[in-house]
């Protein structure tokens, strides 16, 4: 084996040589910092067992377990120093123990390694952090209610490929969002219960010799149980990708409703209105409200998405067991997370406080002709086959479209010319309200007084 | 508005006009196709229901019953006539079933639109392929389960890095893929259990006047329940995203194995070797096998991703309720899931008549000084502190690599000076099968027969 | 090596046994019969070279030139009978041009490999398609020029965060994106001028002992010279990713215009209207106008970045030279270019025919103290501070507001208290028109008689 | 407009209120801090511009240029003081402007926007980016250049599907990474050429009624010349894909490579070794070498695709001109560079130091029958027919595997029984270098010294 041992890059841009650059590249502290509290919950938990089988003195799991507790206090002060060269949190952590208590210090590492030290780390970062999310998932849900509870009566003009269709209530419109948001939870959830498992034990891929308790540490750390094949339990991160792919899926719930407030707080618009909080203005046009917060809310699903697609090429193709290329799968799925919990925070926010503009959506949901396809269900009712129902309404709104009035107030005369189902009681029946309540009378339109409550009592 | 009506474009590369132009590029047809059998049984689910309830008479919906049937006959037989004029699957049912019962044929549509015919239709398709995806998992779960059996007691090199790291058996190997293939079934069957709900009834986005049973054609169709929210019903694609998702994640599964199999059956390796059936040969090397299924799997991953980048981006921003947009989300569902559950099937077929070379797993099993961990775990478990054993163990390593050698079989004399406890009697014992063996008396290392006993009762 | 010879699995749903499942999953003709003219083209071009360098006699290299001709003739009539069983369009093309010229035949394939033969096809196809693509752009800019034409004089409110911000002209709206899709052509272009090599004489992977011309195949099939390393011709896919990342970029500049024609067909906006050939009725609602073409376009842009995600993860990690995960790479490569050139002909044809309302875009140009800015500019432009300035102006909108007026009919007594410079001739400059002329002068917005001018001879 | 003031929210988690939650949502520092450079380089320009055209006088002009190299000299020396509440970097450094010419400070932005501004930094830091990362590649080229010269007459096998396909040599090997890379870098410089002109004078979205010199400040900063259209200028990100896009398809070429070293260094192969500054080690197992740098290389390109699918997804839709959404590409753009601008370094000084094991390479090249299609072309170029010639050698391979013997030492009289063609001469020429010989004399694999002269000739 011919090994080169002079480099001619060396030197210029290269200077500190190959261990600094490696070294910078390699080292994955930035990221990893954020799982201290992970990694010394997680060894807590495996020192109190080495203890409690024996692996080690208690007297040494007692000093373990206070030395840990030490760490954990001066990283909460921020006394804690951090080291590049210890290259990630454990080492850092690690070594810091050792200086606190040298010889129990030195045994912690018995019947671990840093294989499945990380995955534990991280199950335990990615389980709080999906818990976080589905928490706010809720308040974005409760955000909902509060805005649904304004709206009951509210009319608005649902819309199909952003025309103008049938009319609706705007908190029918709302609560549309609490049941897509509702799945965006399970799914969120999902990931969690399925991550739940425990690798400690498999040690650096095959498991150890030293007879460790490993449904104590399990148990001890909220896991279900241990898992049960060492090669996955230090390879697997398919839980980072699920992670990702239920917080990117909420993304898109998210970007949908932030879509409707850019364009619904638009001055042709003028239903919604953002609150100054989530909105900027304009020195100079101080009436001016620019929906900033939902434009953030929109774009975030880039960064999700772009998670999963980041974390499906890290790990397409790795042999097992452990490979490096996991390194850097963890900022990666933390920064979604991380990304994903403030987005939905501030969006609960702005949903809380978005203001409405009853009279332009009732005066929209009136537009449009909205109520021709109740009145074709009318005549249809009446047994008019479907189709002929279709062309006897296309008639009546062609007549009414020329004489620039509403269906509910086209000339009696005319209309009935067209069919002499069109009397002027059926005709004056088109309203948009009532539209709504023969549609409640048939439960397919639901009470929204009735949802919220019923989610009131789910969500709080 | 000033409209144009001549457009200079026409002629030339636009010959047919504008028509034809956006004819072909908005119509659906090739994709949803494959929707026929869920579009008649959405149907006849519909129309059981209209007749239970006085909508439509009983005569007729006998006559739409029977009507779907003879298409479905039709379809079956290969003698329906697809027309692209008529842009999509549900309009060609639609349009022969008209003339087969043109009367009740016209009133099918009651109380049904467009929009929550199509979600259904996607749902039913999706649920059954899902299904059809986690069955597939568990052909290739038995199949690996077929490679664990032959190889309970074959050793095989455990890999970090695709370095030697510690001896395990391919039989453990085999049933960490058994583990990942679980949670990937875990999630198809999740994303199937989170769309199991009924858009029917919803209408075109804002319910029907017309006293239809939701309950009832959920029911029929094996939904849980009806979608509470109209406008949700019609808008959510929410379980395309999961389910590509879910798909995607598999994928990644599969193409660590295909590599695997790609990088152990290479000559220098040659641990594995597949099958004939499922590797190509060269009419002028009879000798060689190339991985050709392996290749396709691992690369396999690549579309499943990209529907799901696809679909996120197609859903992104879309404004409540139906947009054309979703058109476009239905190809790509459908292609991931149809090649996710021909890989599964491959790969099944790929694993199940898997090679293997015992003696040269073996032979590397013993290679690399692999057990130089357990030597290192013994020398702690009798009170060497960890970075001390390491220290013993690294210069022993360094001895046997000069002498060439084994650790088992390392010179007593010189072993002793490094450490008195490197008696030969301890090193002997460092053997891989010995070092498996402790592992398994700690239960960190699985008993393989256990293990597939275990399996076997799941997965049948 | 032990081999299985019986796999319980087959039967039932793997009837057939594994060599129909791995055929159907192998096979890849569905994908590339399209690439039957570069097949065609490319071998003529070889077996023109390998008679012209004596490698087959003259004789023979006619009877191949004549015999690919006729293979073609039948493609091209329908005739040609394609098998499956042949796996691709390669072994179709030559089985039946072995029938033709049978002695002949078997030597074409003197000096080459399927693997720099397929590289060369895929490189003319995508070359080709690229070229397509290159010159729908064009046709998209040349409709853009014609709605230009049409609106020099027509204003329009200029949008940030969709809010109403400052005047321009629908014809300057409509030149941003020509100048976006010129970029986007040159992208294009540069994928195509970057793929313009010949793999043709790489062989299988290390060249021939043939002494084949590389120069005139590339030549003759219009490339710009062989590629110099072996390996490179054959493993590289490069060219797939630049394209498809190309074509993806160029849909995200069609999804923004698509975009805005949803929300300015919007009721509450319209601004513009597309015409009926780009938008779908509604047999009820006679008068409604379905953006859907618009929508389609929009969407369209998943597929494209769904390839660019699909074709990083197939070719991700791939050693040299060919692998078999590069079949996946064509039919991603094919439908993305594909896709793009019929997106960009429909959007042609939708923007050429669009419709505008010049009144309700005026209507909202002198909305929105559209112009404020312009006076807070005049008023640094005669020495005030730009934040006193803007200090002013805020306050003059805030009376303006109060009083419902535009800022050029600000009740000059008011107006003079907040500041004697707020002259009733400096306000009644304040038009949109003004605002327009006075950046006319500066060069900032440019006259767009004179780009449609410069475009035209530009585009055609 | 209702509104609401009193969200129920507040409190609890919500601490601060909206005010806080949004600020901390919303502020874009953290990632445009890198833009100061820019920032400063644009202003500058801009003010001397204002000085020359008399719109400030020079005396303005110059303290603004001394005021703003000032600012400079506090960031360099770590003396400035970023605060959040200014939100991005602009304001922060404007608002220090102000302090030391408070004058002179506030006409700065006259003709001028923060839209332009932004727009503006962000092409000169991704020009900037773009340079280095060309740059990058061609360190990464230059040692492919020293590994190639170290191994012109190497032998290493060449592979298709990872199986011994046919003999090439190492330095053949390493050029094709010097011309994969050349073509990245025409990308990336593409990328550079494509946004190098100015955006300065589009002020927010429609100019400026200000006499400014846009050819002046476009000079100045060394864009080519100004943009055209002020409503493109403003909100056009294509740049940023097309950057990513380049990035992440170069990070496929370094995945490509980084799997190589992977599979090539474990030990079944043990072609390569990397250097001990580009590989971890083990305590325990000193003779191990982990190639963690190439682990690291291969998993990047996750993040280089994840930022095109992330920009994809942010762009998607975007009505023009600004939008908010915009910010979010920045820190997507900025990382996808600056990441692959440190792989390239650390992929330079890995290949530059990785150890060949020719021995190692030389016996594979002479195993699997490597040489069997030179044996089929030299019959091929006897006049026997192709597939007769392929019958042949099979069978001969046949009779070799089951001797244990090279091509080159079949047995003579078996050999002669398959063809009288297979002369112990001609079997004793099929060595590998005689193939490499053979195929050299017709050009088609190139001699690796000319090459190496020529790329240095190049590359430096």
């Amino acid at each position: 084996m011919t090994e080169r041992t002079k480099n001619p890059l060396w030197g210029g841009r290269f200077e500190g040589g190959p261990a600094a650059l490696f070294e910078a590249f390699g080292h994955s502290l930035d990221a990893d910092i954020k799982l201290w509290r992970q990694d010394i919950e997680g060894s807590k938990a495996h020192a109190k067992m080495l203890g409690a089988q024996g692996i080690i003195t208690s007297e040494e799991a007692d000093a373990l377990a206070k030395g840990l507790d030490q760490v954990a206090s001066e990283i909460e002060a921020g006394t804690f120093e951090w080291s590049e060269a210890l290259e990630d949190v454990h080492m850092n952590i690690e070594a810091r123990l050792r200086e606190i208590v040298p010889e129990a210090g030195g045994k912690l590492h018995t019947g671990r390694s840093r294989n499945d030290q990380v995955a534990t780390d991280l199950r335990l970062w990615v389980r709080a952090a999906l818990e976080r999310c589905a928490e706010g998932v809720r308040e974005v849900q409760r955000a909902f209610l509060i805005q649904a509870e304004q709206g009951h009566d509210a009319l608005m003009p649902g819309f199909t490929h952003l025309q103008i269709a049938q009319p609706v209530t705007y908190a029918h419109h709302c609560l549309a969002y609490v049941e897509m948001l509702e799945r965006d939870r399970a799914r969120l959830l999902a990931a969690r219960d399925h991550l739940n498992v425990s690798p400690l034990g498999a040690a650096a891929l095959a498991g150890t010799p030293h007879p460790i308790d490993r449904e104590a540490t399990a148990k001890a750390l909220g896991f279900e149980r241990p898992m049960t094949n060492s090669l996955d339990a230090v390879s697997a991160r398919d839980f980072c990708l699920e992670a990702a792919a239920a917080a990117s899926i909420c993304g898109v719930t998210l970007s949908r409703y932030a879509e409707e407030v850019i364009v619904f707080a638009s001055s042709p618009f003028s239903y919604w209105k953002p609150s100054e909080s989530f909105s900027t203005g304009s020195s100079i046009m101080p009436q001016k409200r620019n929906p900033d917060a939902a434009e953030l809310i929109r774009a975030k699903v880039g960064r999700l998405a772009g998670a999963f697609t980041a974390l499906t090429l890290q790990t397409k193709g790795l042999t097992l067991a452990y490979a490096k290329d996991m390194q850097e799968t963890k900022p990666v799925t933390m920064d979604a997370l991380e990304e994903l919990e403030k987005t939905l925070l501030v969006c609960a926010g702005m949903v809380a406080e978005m203001g409405i503009n009853p009279d332009r959506m009732d005066e929209d949901a009136n537009k449009g002709f909205a109520t021709a396809t109740d009145l074709a269900d009318s005549l249809a009712a009446d047994g008019v086959a479907f189709r002929d129902a279709h062309d006897i309404v296309g008639r009546l709104v062609g007549l009414c479209e020329k004489e620039g009035c509403l269906l509910s107030d086209a000339p009696e005369e005319k209309a009935l010319q067209i069919s002499p189902l069109l009397t002027k009681e059926r005709l004056q029946r088109l309203t948009p309200k009532a539209s709504i309540e023969a549609k409640r009378r048939t439960g397919t339109f639901p009470d929204s007084r009735e949802e919220v409550r019923r989610w009131r009592e789910r969500v709080g």
